[in-house]
């Protein structure tokens, strides 16, 4: 039940509005901008005139965007992508990542660092923060600061960003973001979320699932994890741990699993079992998984068998989840994109088996297009969102 | 982007809300309603005198509901539930069923008939037809009809309410919807939905997941299906399909599936492993699985063994629903709400080594509190939704 909105509520969500479609599709001519979002030009030219005087986009006359057509001059409107910008964080199980992303989802600067296994919370945060604080120190005068996110290969707590559990990572229940807020200082609030469900969002928005409502983002290192978009909106259930599709039990029989459970899903298609089936048990870590890949590229007998099994239950995991979703586009990320380049045909086969046809007759394989940048735009991006939501608040 | 709504596009949504409310929740007071509404007590006047007018409430001067307190009369609003109303039909795997539901979700009138496995779509529709004709000559004078739902075991989709597939019922991409409406005549056009999913929603709505967003309702007869309601709304994926969590592929060296795949979770918690296992194979039925229950309930070995084992693999499939979903509740609706009440104890301590703690910790597992008239209620809330959404439209 509502009251009337105000003039002043129309004209914020409005504003918001246009800044979310400027940060997400770039520089857009007025024109455009009054196609796309049904407004007359007069309205945009004042919401622009407004964002343009916060310093939130600016805007030039251009010859027109886009169409190839010669034309008149139009005004381009542009997000201040150099001036206004968020701070984003990644834990991936073997790396550490730092970035200031500008609005429009540029990376203006990045730092990375290798994670050694077993890198315990106190030892991650000192060298983020140190990142931070090196990429500050370059910060152009005139910019505006909006906030910070982190993206983390692990559950987090809705509520507070707390991570319960990062099972490949082997942290349980520590504030992460609270620690590096600490040892960073005068970074504000940190927004903490899962990776999986940050990179979803953002080949949602502006990647290999643009356009497209129901969508699954597989993520795979050690584990696998999946950030799940029906209807547009991100799905992390009650308290914020849906999508652990790692943990979906598809061989009772198999091998025991890091959660204490057996046969879960990336007991099957994680790092482990493909390095093991590939014969190189003893190594570990992403370059490992890669090897294996290129080695099954390079036409390696033992490589391919390793990649194509681990294809076959890639094929039918995905097949379970294409019954339960109907998802228009199911994205492989992490490593298992470069599974999926050299087992597609395997995955396809083995999902036509399981996925009932309705469900998946209108189905789209598909890589990353934003690659590993993904999770550092989708940290950003958690704290875009209040900027986004009310500009000029 | 929108323009300000008008005051009278305030009025309509306000409108709708309030009948809403009554709808779910029944007589209310209009004390309560100010309440629970957040609006002033003139604005609830002027809505409901609006709806009384429409003949889709009433007010009337009664002692306070629900307090326990004596006190002044209030007035209070109650659906126009023995005037207002729609047909709801039901098409489950052994059952054809026809209903007149009141506002307010009231069960006026109701019909039920056998279904023999294998019984053709023509032959469904005939007797549904004539018990909407039965029921339509005894409706009385005055009365309001807003629309017909028909709810089905089968997968349907989303745009025209095409049975795309009921692989239990054996139809394949049947139009049910338009030959009832041609069977029926004169009876408006006829919303189609799965019988899990408009289950799912009643449940959510008013019964044993009230008040809770994340909710995986379980409908097994044959097969099984879920109806899935994620931060509030029923998810049904990009065509309609989705929630098919009985193919599932749960134990790939399992038995093969009527879909075509293998180990699929229906074949091992469905009707007929069930019956298998405790020796009845030869039987089949709603009723003959209730019998295997009813003999486990009384100390039948046999019978204990097989809804035991039943119950390990439905603990683990929903170890895995929950684990992708981390809902609030499940609930156990069709036959599985009786092998659930019998196999409580097996089903949970499976689901506790499937489930993460973090996506278990904050689960209840439920019996539907509506029973099987959950899916009549549900396929006419599919009608009575367009009256809830303008109710003066």
């Amino acid at each position: 039940m509502r009251a009337a909105p105000t003039q002043e509520e129309v004209r914020r969500h409005n504003l918001g509005t246009l800044l979310r479609y400027i940060h997400i599709h770039g520089a857009t001519s007025r024109a455009e901008l009054t196609t796309r979002l049904g407004l007359n030009r007069s309205t945009i030219g004042a919401l622009t005139a407004d964002l343009t005087a916060a310093g939130l986009v600016t805007e030039k006359k251009e010859a027109p965007l886009r169409t190839g057509r010669a034309g008149r001059p139009s005004l381009v409107v542009r997000p201040e992508s150099s001036r206004v910008y968020a701070y984003s964080l990644t834990i991936e199980v073997d790396s550490l990542h730092a970035a200031r992303i500008g609005l429009g989802g540029r990376i203006l600067d990045r730092r990375e660092a290798p994670r050694p296994r077993g890198m315990q919370v106190g030892d991650a945060v000192q060298p983020l923060a140190s990142f931070v604080h090196e990429m500050r120190a370059d910060v152009p005068p005139g910019s505006r600061y909006v906030g910070a996110g982190l993206a983390i290969a692990g559950m987090v707590r809705r509520a507070d960003g707390m991570v319960r559990l990062a099972p490949t990572i082997g942290w349980v229940d520590e504030p992460v973001g609270d620690a590096l807020v600490e040892e960073i200082g005068d970074v504000g609030p940190m927004f903490v979320a899962n990776i999986a469900d940050v990179s979803a969002m953002v080949e949602h928005t502006r990647g290999a699932a643009a356009g497209r409502d129901n969508v699954i983002y597989l993520y795979g290192d050690v584990g696998v994890g999946a950030g799940i978009i029906v209807g547009g909106q991100r799905i992390t259930g009650h308290g914020g741990y849906g999508g652990e599709v790692g943990h979906m039990v598809v061989n009772p029989d198999g091998q025991p699993c890091s959660c204490g459970s057996r046969g879960c899903w990336e007991t099957e298609i994680g790092e482990y079992p493909l390095l093991r089936l590939a014969g190189r048990g003893d190594r570990s870590g992403r370059e490992a998984v890669l090897a294996v890949v290129d080695a099954a590229m390079r036409g390696d007998w033992v490589a391919q068998q390793a990649v194509r099994q681990v294809g076959e239950w890639l094929g039918l995991g995905v097949g379970n989840l294409v019954n339960i979703f109907n998802p228009e586009a199911v994205i492989f990320g992490g490593t298992l994109r470069d599974v999926y380049l050299v087992a597609a045909a395997q995955i396809r086969s083995r999902l036509n088996e399981v996925a009932l046809p309705a469900c998946r007759d209108e189905i789209r394989l598909r890589t990353p297009e934003l690659g590993r940048d993904a999770a550092l735009i989708g940290a950003a991006e958690l704290a875009f969102e209040r900027l986004l939501a009310d500009p000029l608040g």
